[in-house]
């Protein structure tokens, strides 16, 4: 036996982030602790873009989108006829990504994304999975997950947290590959979601894919979904864009309970990106890096405090 | 030590629907069991409204709703006006429930449910529930729910199922309460829903209630909401009425996991209340209950087969 407990989160440099993180579950999770948490209080959510896993070149759920309308478009001309999926096979993110809420992205989530079964759906994902690869590291987009953050999900569990993913990406994306990948069950991703339909088919019971009620779980949309799918505010929070200021302030912000904030920052072009105020795609940090001084937020930098980025092959 | 194990379901009276619980729970967890299921797939849906407790005279939310309306009519004139809230007031429960989603009852839970925090709503909740007393039973009326299915989910919770409620009951109604009485934490209830609108006041962050985007969790809303929060199928679904029809479908049928479809039929007009086709208020059971033999769906006789129907004061 060994009297020395294994470093929990041996990815994470020594140094003020990686502290604060063992600080704080010690804080709240030694019995007797003024601040010890209920176990049902154990709510950790977390960002999954830029957090948990890349958002460059551009998110990996436009990436499966792109090449779905690729493979399309050879066999269904009113499909490549689109604008929107013109500027997508062209690369043209900009043109997909103007508007509120990313509007050509959308468009293209609505080609790609619905009229299809919940079954089908998935197996296309399944399929996409198997076979893509992300253009700058050329391995399958999901083994691209950060391995510091695999170790805090790990770390969290252990310690009674239930992990929660809270991403603008959308849930029946997600689902497929979140349990494999970071342990976290299907009914723990909160994620943006439109309404499916049921329907009894001679093959059995099918839901299929709308954009009806499109819900876009987002900036203020995310303590919205945290509310309509958890029911209680979480503790620990971890985000690395402005998409995720409304939960930071959601989850630490006058809560009676102790609670940790904390923000991935994009610090290094060599190893991943570096990006805050001006970025390739989605994950634009400059509301929530200003306000984390003042807000306790723990805010980690991807360079210094990471002596690795990605799970290893 | 007592070698004979206790029996897990003491308010069931032996019979066809225990043995046929028990023999479902014994031939999913025996390790070796071709028909075993991993603790992943041990999800179990349960309505709520006569399922888990009573749905007479009313649907106990509406009973909150009637009782909020009372207390503020008397100060709130233009309140008191409304023809629907004067449908409530004077018991006109017919009218309330006409139109295809109880236009009417929808109509006072506009008036009771929303433009407050979603705090304050809580507040009201807990509230009730600590003077409201059923009019026939006397009690409180989260003391009214049914002993044998608190057994049933004590004893589905031993053998690593997770309990879901999935009710048409408002979500945020039932989350105040579920917790301390099923043991189910907030994060495991699928109800009605509406979108809430986040704002930092300067309390803190607050969650403010409206009616937008309604979603009404019943009939074929239950199984677009199981896959809307849970994102897989259940294994075992329980429910007592045709607005749980389409979940039991979406559970058992050409499921390739082993599964359990359960009907609580309301036959005991002394101890409860008796009813399928013609009810007093919400819980029609008609088409559920004909396809149940040719689907395999147990039929529970709440008269034949429970010893007790409440929990002991």
């Amino acid at each position: 036996m060994n009297s020395i407990a294994a470093d929990p989160l041996p990815s994470w440099n020594d140094g003020p982030a990686k502290q604060a993180i063992l600080a704080f579950i010690a804080r709240v999770t030694e019995e007797g602790s003024p601040d010890f948490l209920p176990l049902a209080e154990r709510i950790a959510v977390h960002d999954n873009d830029g957090t948990l896993w890349p958002e460059n070149p551009m998110p990996f759920q436009a990436a499966f989108a792109i090449d779905e309308l690729k493979g399309r478009s050879i066999t269904e001309p009113e499909l490549a006829a689109d604008p929107m999926v013109q500027a997508a096979l062209a690369g043209d993110f900009a043109k997909l990504l103007k508007g509120k809420h990313f509007d050509g992205l959308m468009r293209v989530a609505a080609l790609t994304h619905a009229g299809m079964t919940t079954d089908e759906f998935r197996d296309a994902v399944e399929a996409w999975l198997a076979s893509a690869r992300h253009p700058r590291y050329g391995r399958p987009y999901d083994q691209l997950t950060y391995q510091p953050m695999q170790e805090l999900l790990d770390f969290l569990l252990a310690n009674g947290f239930k992990n929660f993913i809270v991403s603008g990406g959308g849930a029946d994306f997600m689902r497929v590959w979140v349990e494999r990948v970071y342990g976290i069950p299907p009914e723990q991703v909160v994620g943006s979601t439109a309404r499916t339909k049921f329907e009894l088919r001679e093959s059995g019971p099918v839901l299929t894919k709308t954009l009806d009620y499109l819900f876009v779980n987002d900036k203020a949309g995310k303590p919205v979904g945290i509310h309509q799918y958890i029911g209680r505010r979480p503790t620990i929070c971890c985000g690395n864009s402005d998409g995720d200021h409304a939960m930071l302030q959601y989850t630490t912000i006058n809560n009676p309970r102790p609670s940790l904030g904390l923000i991935v920052h994009h610090t290094d072009s060599e190893r991943e990106y570096a990006y805050d105020a001006r970025t390739k795609s989605t994950g634009k940090l400059v509301e929530a890096l200003k306000e984390a001084p003042q807000c306790g937020w723990l805010v980690v930098d991807m360079k210094q405090d990471w002596n690795a980025i990605f799970r290893p092959e």
